[in-house]
């Protein structure tokens, strides 16, 4: 095997969780190399950020940038690729990534997000932030006053849907089961509300647009009739993937792949901390996912201050 | 009794958690109040912010006047004051001001931080943030190759004294009881560095200087003999004290006056959350406290979404 890279600190994502944590283990000196695939991950998806205190309204993208404009001014070690295996030997962690580099460290933050489940259908890509968004918190508000579609009848797309019914004088809710799949008192609001019609059994088939999204076409799929819904925004809530494949064996997941953290953002792990969407943490927002990559560094800065360091560690 | 303001969310507290759930209860169109004595709380205090994900470098006076601008552009009631009394009726919450006003709601979130305990000398009020700082986290590095004294022999203080004694060529600790009541791994550690002074039994007794802190009077409690350090830089660790008197009755705290929260920003008092500096998480950061406020108005909405509404409530 090649010779592993060695630090203080591996942190695996650039997003805003990891990116906050690489500044934290910067300022306190910790040698630290940062591993991912890109910078920013689903933030730079937002084509609004509202919610990010401090700025009132900025791109993801832009948000991002200025995050790395300041994780930059230190001396962090910055390695894009993608991790094939992610690994726990004795007094540390090891990741392999794809082209073979290998690295070693006595700590780790687990900060690689989730990616949204996409529908899989034409048009999809094509308007992502062009009314197309897998984030009613963060782009809901853009759409006040519109006609939208929310794809996902559960818990999450009714979140999604109460949120809309509220500023939009229609909602339409597309789910591909025969039922809603969320809380009864979820459920109760939507159907209580003149201004949202429910379709079951509803397959998306294509998004249609020119410049923005325009239409949306859905299949029935007992009686494979066709309808154009036409629609500004499509919310897609058809769930997230965390992305924990590479260390599924050895992180520690709960049910639906994500990292379990306790309120300091350490894993069962002694030394393995996370943050960001890839965690048990509810709620996948910018400013959430950047606090708890703080927590997170600063979790391992303390883990690694009272660590005795072993000479022979590493060699 | 006057009547009382109704409100969907109460939020006490106007410093970044306050503000952030602010926002984040606005765009979810809760009819909200906050509550607070000023804007910004401590973080109006660094003269240096470096450390808050998207901004490089600025002043915590800026950055709390960012934060105010982006709440000021919700629909959210901006209440001065001081709360003299929080109670916990029958569902719901009330505030009672020192004027006399009083506000009543169905959730409530506490984000009214925490208070640094001052030493009480002269000079000290002067040289805030001219060279006088309580957060090590915040301003350490920008007294980088200085000399300073870093006041507080506990755990606190040492986790500050390690930190300045990688970037700084003398550090004095400066601890009023005979020894340092840290940990032993804390403790060997500023044993071990030479540019480390101990001054144990002393008290400090004046902070002197003229644009900046140029020195700090100690007095040795055993001897009454005087001792003036030439110092940059002073750093106060001497404990904080969570501003949560109020409603120290109902509240549910630990030990040292901290609301109890979980991971998510609950209290054990069902519809109460909080956030930031007063809750029972470990670090005092801005962008923590930032995170944990969307934390805690997520849950407050999640918390009202659910929450049968009584027609007859608040009457």
């Amino acid at each position: 095997m090649a010779e592993s890279s060695q630090f203080d600190l591996m942190i695996l994502g650039a997003g805003p969780a990891g990116m906050t944590a690489g500044v934290y283990a910067a300022r306190k000196q910790i040698k630290t190399v940062i591993i991912s695939k890109d910078v920013g991950g689903q933030a730079n998806w937002s084509s609004n950020v509202g919610n990010y205190p401090g700025y009132s309204s900025i791109s993801g993208a832009d948000l991002i940038g200025k995050f790395q404009e300041q994780l930059l001014e230190f001396d962090v070690t910055m390695v894009y690729g993608t991790v094939q295996t992610f690994e726990i030997p004795d007094g540390g962690f090891r990741a392999t990534l794809s082209d073979g580099q290998s690295f070693v460290s006595r700590a780790a933050i687990m900060a690689t997000g989730k990616s949204s489940r996409m529908l899989g259908v034409p048009g999809e890509r094509q308007f992502v932030g062009k009314g197309v968004t897998y984030c009613a918190t963060c782009d809901g508000p853009l759409f006040s006053g519109q006609t939208v579609a929310v794809v996902g009848g559960g818990n999450s797309g009714l979140d999604a849907a109460v949120q809309m019914m509220k500023i939009c004088p229609k909602v339409y809710i597309v789910e591909s089961t025969d039922s809603l799949r969320a809380d009864e008192v979820m459920i109760d609001q939507v159907y209580g509300n003149a201004g949202v019609e429910i379709l079951l059994s509803a397959a998306v088939k294509e998004i249609r647009g020119d410049q923005f999204v325009k239409s949306m076409v859905v299949e029935d799929r007992k009686t494979g009739e066709s309808r154009e819904l036409a629609v500004e925004g499509i919310i897609v809530e058809v769930g997230l993937q965390p992305n924990t494949t590479f260390g599924s064996q050895v992180l520690p997941l709960n049910a639906i792949g994500e990292v379990v953290i306790n309120c300091g953002g350490e894993t069962a792990v002694p030394g393995l901390f996370a943050a960001g969407d890839v965690t048990s943490v509810p709620h996948k927002q910018i400013i959430i996912a950047a606090g708890d990559g703080a927590k997170a560094a600063l979790g391992a800065y303390s883990y690694l201050v009272r660590l005795p360091v072993d000479p022979d560690w590493g060699s």
